[in-house]
């Protein structure tokens, strides 16, 4: 039997996947799951873009272009333009999901055993797309206690050692919620210019800010044209999670060039979910801002209700649709599986993420849960119920 | 500015695609260009599927499984008992694609610098996922004279090394359109075992077998099944080349579970292009064997056309829709470019693909063309007309 490689041994499995087998158990014995552990969002996606998904009158379902179509590159130049950011077309690649555009950025940008340093908690995935390209990942840790905010730039330079060769940022964060400000962003640009570094931005919550809070992009810093990878996608935006259309934007030729060949042997992303993406991007404003607003509606709630109860502690998220909690137990991966396993009040329970995916040391988030705050506010509050009730029990 | 990867640099760019900006400017100017370029057919996607498109009530566009939904890998199980594989849901990924399948099925299998053989000519986009899995690629040439067939295992034996991991085959093969005969496989099986190597097989085109010639699956090789790594795809069997759909098969439990990692990474297949694909399944057989017969009439005009045609010569390809061609030319690049840029015939030409980014020798290929018979006959009779001619005028 020949052996596998050792990428896919070493592929990291986040602490969710672990609970999903629990997750299926409990649903079959027939327990109401409350899924707060998923950024899989309920809103409907726009009536425009379910409209358009019963009119395409294609007859060949064909290969696109591999860059993505016109059509829709234009409309991201478009929405980008409303913005007053300035890209062209040219600087555009369209990918199968933001996921797409960062393995695509990592093989273009980096050599194996290259560094990149990356706030933590940060989103687990990175961690796969890092072991797929065969690069390290070196972590600051940023700190509930002020917000989750972008740790001193000192620290940052503190980590930087010849193979350093990036920097990655998730504005607004996941699984922080955290944007931000427009100063920290100016510090780190210092230092990537100073060190000559790729900055990858991931900013697919970009809308999601909230208290009136203005979003700052990297891609607004015009003296950073040749380092900026900027990831973005439809899926938070317009609820399309599954259509799986990202973008990869970069002023840098070099990288578009070889993120062109990437997407070339892949052949193209998919054709439907692309006409549908192209559409999106001509869903009128309002949708956008009452999805904004009921967000905000719904991180006020998980925010009070988790602030009631004993030993729990929260940052206050001002973007995104995720807070990190920490619980008053020693380890959330096996009270999350207890909620799953053992728990229920009134035949329901809740699931959510262990935040020890989110660390490089697993130990920093031992005490820490993401809520990804994606449903309405009634069932939100019945989520909150079990949390609280749990907790009691699991203390006791 | 930040120097790009290795990879990056290195990263192959298929010769169709410099043919492209000619193309492009000889549409602009009118030019009617046959397409015989690309493995796009003109073939409408089945009439259950463009239905079921237009009638899928979503309201929202979710995520779905990371292996793809349950729904659609119970229609690949059925459809490969249907030619008496037994494979299980637990056995099948679903992949972004066929190249999916290959490049998570690189990274799962090999390490970098690992050695995997490949008989050549082959579809050059095999060099992109070595590439991005930074593997290396060793090939042995098969010969037009005796129709592209599987090159003797001796000469495969001479080219295994300490480092080689693997073998890949494409059958029915792109570009040669060569139908692998089940002795060829039986003895490649032999290799295979004896230096315990992953086989990953390319079958994307498994019905498009002509002269009623039965295709073999390696995956109906059970003494094979720690070994076997099947790529499929529905793009070419339902003519959905743009839904993004494929499959990657193995009956090794570890190769699926590191898979399953990668496609948990990248979190899910396009959710609307699974429906399509769970739908495609269902197509009546009516549907592919109308198909089959109208490639194999293709098939004979082309290949009927080429043999009238002074100093060319081709293998009379057996399955898939490609030809590989000898042209009376010093340089296809250079004549593939020239038709496009300056040859016209009643102000139409044809588009080929030069032959030299099938071999890891790209002088091996410089006299050949691949012929994709992926337009109707009419047409297809006209691009020939173009070809004759072209001929005739470059040679004068």
């Amino acid at each position: 039997m020949p052996t596998i490689s050792v990428k896919g041994v070493e592929m990291p499995s986040s602490p969710i996947r672990k609970l999903v087998p629990f997750a299926e158990k409990a649903k079959k014995d027939g327990k109401k799951i409350y899924h707060l552990n998923i950024g899989q969002p309920d809103i409907e996606t726009p009536s425009n873009v379910l409209n358009k998904l019963k009119n395409i009158d294609d007859k060949v379902i064909a290969y696109s272009n591999s860059v993505g179509t016109i059509g829709l590159r234009e409309e991201v130049k478009k929405y980008f333009s409303q913005i007053n950011i300035s890209v062209e077309t040219e600087n555009i690649v369209v990918t199968t999901g933001g996921s797409e555009a960062l393995l695509f950025g990592f093989l273009s940008c980096f050599n194996p055993e290259d560094e990149i340093i990356i706030p933590e908690p940060f989103y687990a995935n990175y961690n796969g797309f890092a072991t797929a390209a065969g690069i390290t990942v070196k972590t600051i840790t940023s700190k509930m206690e002020n917000g989750f905010a972008l740790p001193p730039i000192s620290s940052i330079e503190k980590l930087i050692t010849n193979k350093t060769k990036g920097i990655l940022i998730c504005n607004p964060g996941n699984p922080t919620g955290t944007v931000y400000t427009k100063e920290e962003l100016l510090e780190l640009k210092t230092i990537v210019q100073q060190r000559d570094l790729f900055l990858f931005a991931d900013e697919v919550y970009r809308e999601f800010c909230y208290d009136g809070l203005e979003h700052t992009s990297v891609l607004s810093f015009n003296d950073l044209n040749e380092n900026v990878i900027l990831i973005d996608s439809i899926s938070k935006r317009y609820s399309m999670c599954g259509s799986r259309i990202g973008v990869l934007i970069s002023k840098n030729k070099e990288v578009i060039q070889a993120v062109t060949k990437f997407a070339q042997a892949r052949l193209s992303p998919p054709t439907v979910s692309q006409i549908l993406a192209e559409e999106a991007f001509k869903t009128p404003n309002t949708y956008i801002n009452t999805v904004i607003s009921e967000y905000q509606t719904r991180r006020d709630i998980v925010v009070d209700r988790l602030s009631k109860m004993k030993g729990v502690k929260t940052a206050k998220p001002t973007g995104a649709f995720y807070t990190v909690a920490e619980l008053p137990v020693n380890d959330t991966d096996e009270f999350c599986q207890w909620l799953l396993e053992s728990f229920s009040h009134k035949n329901e329970t809740v699931m959510m993420a262990p935040a020890s995916g989110f660390y490089s040391n697993p130990e920093l988030g031992k005490k820490q849960v993401r809520i990804a705050y994606v449903l309405n506010n009634n069932d939100l509050n019945k989520a909150m119920d079990c949390l609280e009730e749990a907790l009691k029990q699991y203390n006791a």
